[in-house]
């Protein structure tokens, strides 16, 4: 790449990890009501930094949820253009007491930025933004054409943004897209994700006729949701691991012999997978943990909430409990039938004296990026560049709902290219981001328009 | 009765409601640490209110947790003594959210007085200090020597009360006890409560090494400390409703064919003890719905709580889960060795991959009283006149921790006789009291001190 884009970006790190900063302190927890202001807020903060980068049609776009974030670089006439796609929201911060410091505060920890979203997905959004102002900056014009989408909702299935690029279908047109919001392979090794797993979320609602009840003066006789609700929560796994969800399972691909071989020769093993947690590995026998996370379904609950948990003794029966949970599938499953079928078992595992509801979220497919498209080349080559390290070709776990939408509308290939470490605690207390990593990332996007620029014509990308 | 003493009843209706009110705008919930102001605060109020009844000498006592309010009057040498033990803490309010008017601003419905702790047991607390009001404000005297205590622990099994009565044992020195802290038969039906369950509860955590983990990456693979907890918490009960820890049923008397001929006869059926909870019916089989909540033990999950429930949909795999159990206690069973019992159940229970880490609360055994004693004739004569029917003698599922303790210090009856009613909500939300029904209760309160004052010598009242 060119030496002066790539000075401004080195040149650049102070006001990369000021600007990381800024972004993290807003609470932009898009899936909370009581967030509406912050959300916005951030979105804001984010067109603003579009802006400075030298995108000056950066705007918000009202959605029935939150704003899409987008601005557009088109000054290059028959250039290919590269459709970047990334999101502002954050999980929530919950549990709070696990933070050694506060989410939304954000620290400096050695190389490391800690704070909600700083690898998830605000520090990976910014290496694109830094990458766009380095060459705008040194040379005033983008290698390729750039549209920038930045979502408010990813955190909970993206709920908006269809209808979002439905309505832009022609001015939102690309020939790659890129999302740099996965995992890299580790510490200094990066990786191209050519697969996510697909996700939907339930709420439960277990409940009885009546309120609390005294546990002394009623306790035995009346049955309780919230044991109800663990009674059928500990019948969606069998003994061998497997979801209990007749039919779940119908549409499931074995995996080759030679996918299985390259898995464990590229993917990591138990240990380095799951860090401290590796001394609680669990899940479907006959499957390592790689494969358990990449290319099984899974299904995990995330929240059981009963009665009253907090400081003082409530003894009473609950008359209602809840729970979450996430079902993660992999590819061929489809989703909307493994939504039925999870709403199915549900209500057969259900007391008949108790009512069910059920509420299921927005559902995403699992995908698969084909790996012999140029884009991926190019990707390839820039992370090489970048890191001095081959990247590695692997499945993520993780969920991406708006990439099948991407592919469908606009038919281009989506380069999923991500800057975070395994152990950066996406979704987890005390999340970070080491942000030498972000500057090799960075290098990483700039480079990226660059080969793809240099490409030309758009019929050699999109074959 | 004297008409006098009566008249002060009925002329002081507005003030005892008024008084109430005040009683209850204290959130006393003895149990939550955030809450110690407005326990001593009430306790103080509750002081004060003695003091405004003519006990001159009530005061606070330290103990090393919440204050006892005690107060005493020995105007008759040779007189009996009556203990009057009530409790002025309360449960928590939660879910907050089902309450109509907030839990501490007591509301007026009809004839009820909505909040928490009017029954349970602020409100029967009241009518023994009105009914001893009535005597002195219109007679200069008592017609038995009295001793108050009121404690604000009980909601959490009375921990440092114990000791409290021990060191002031000659102080405390009475003929007989009298508790109002039990529920009556039904409206305008009495019941003096003839023996009640004991109670021990539990806390249990089970966790897993790491922090919480991104559920797409890595959900699969990792033992979720939150599902085996629920898988633990199922396996508690049987298909036959028995609570499933070996050992617990070992001591548990069977009922007696008598016994249970006339429980058929007095005791409220399945609907009206459950009310609308009566649709979820559920239990040990073969016994009836009262059978179960006084004569059977019960194990109530009281609380699950794990993974984030609030706004936002946190896809996490929980590190923890936090779960409370109930275990209620009938004759014959030990505290101590039931609470073991549990404890080892659990913790066989439990997968060797996690941690687990119980904690067992102070434990309570069940009560029976001897309805032969001349207390119980000069309650039940007590209620009749003031009730004008006749009331029925029940066991109670509930647990009065402290009967035991005061029974084996002093060696006097106790006699439960209490005024909430059975639709009153105690524990639950939108907690109520009746205040005619309260009225009639201080009548008996102050019939009761007559009876036993008549009565003359103590050895009558002991035999």
């Amino acid at each position: 790449m060119t030496t002066a884009a790539l000075a401004h970006i080195v040149a650049g790190r102070g006001r990369f990890a000021a600007d990381l900063a800024d972004f993290v302190r807003f609470a932009s927890v898009g899936a909370d009501p009581r967030r509406r202001g912050d959300v916005v807020a951030c979105a804001r903060w984010l067109a603003d930094r579009l802006r400075r980068a030298g995108l000056q049609d950066a705007a918000l776009a009202r959605t029935a949820g939150h704003p899409v974030v987008h601005a557009s670089w088109r000054g290059v006439a028959g250039a290919p253009t590269v459709l970047i796609y990334g999101h502002y929201d954050v999980q929530p911060a919950e549990p709070l007491h696990a933070w050694r410091t506060p989410p939304f505060a954000p620290a400096l920890d050695g190389d490391n930025l800690v704070g909600r979203g700083a690898c998830d997905d605000k520090g990976p959004v910014l290496c694109h933004v830094a990458a766009i102002h380095s060459h705008l900056a040194t040379s005033g014009r983008l290698p390729a054409n750039v549209l920038c989408v930045f979502e408010g909702e990813e955190e909970h299935g993206s709920p908006h943004l269809p209808a979002f690029l439905k309505a832009h279908r022609r001015r939102l047109a690309h020939d790659v897209a890129i999302v740099s919001d996965t995992r890299m392979r580790g510490p200094g090794w990066p990786a191209i994700v050519e697969g996510t797993r697909g996700a939907v979320s339930f709420e439960i609602e277990l409940s009885r006729p009546g309120a609390e009840l005294h546990a002394g003066q009623f306790g035995g006789a009346v049955a309780n949701p919230l044991e109800a609700l663990c009674a059928m929560l500990a019948q969606l796994h069998d003994a061998r691991g497997r979801i209990s969800v007749p039919g779940l399972y119908d549409r499931v691909r074995p995996i080759a012999v030679a996918e299985r071989a390259r898995i464990a020769r590229v993917a990591p093993g138990t240990a380095e997978l799951l860090g401290d947690a590796a001394a609680a590995t669990a899940g479907e026998a006959g499957f390592s943990a790689f494969e358990r996370t990449s290319l099984r379904p899974a299904l995990v609950v995330t929240a059981v909430d009963g009665g009253y948990g907090g400081p003082g003794a409530l003894t009473a029966i609950p008359a209602r409990a809840r729970a979450r949970l996430n079902l993660r599938l992999v590819p061929d499953q489809d989703p909307a039938e493994a939504r039925r079928l999870v709403c199915a078992r549900l209500r057969a595992l259900a007391p008949a004296q108790l009512r069910l509801a059920v509420r299921a979220g927005p559902a995403s497919a699992a995908t698969t990026i084909d790996r012999s498209h140029p884009a991926l080349a190019a990707a390839a080559r820039a992370l090489r560049e970048a890191f001095g390290r081959e990247p590695a070709f692997l499945r993520s776990g993780g969920s991406i709902p708006i990439i099948d939408t991407l592919r469908d509308l606009f038919g281009a290939p989506v380069v999923l290219m991500g800057f975070a470490l395994p152990t950066d605690g996406m979704h987890a207390p005390n999340e970070r981001v080491n942000l030498p990593t972000l500057e090799r990332g960075t290098v990483a996007c700039a480079r990226f328009l660059e080969l793809v620029g240099a490409r030309g014509a758009r019929p050699e990308l999109t074959s």
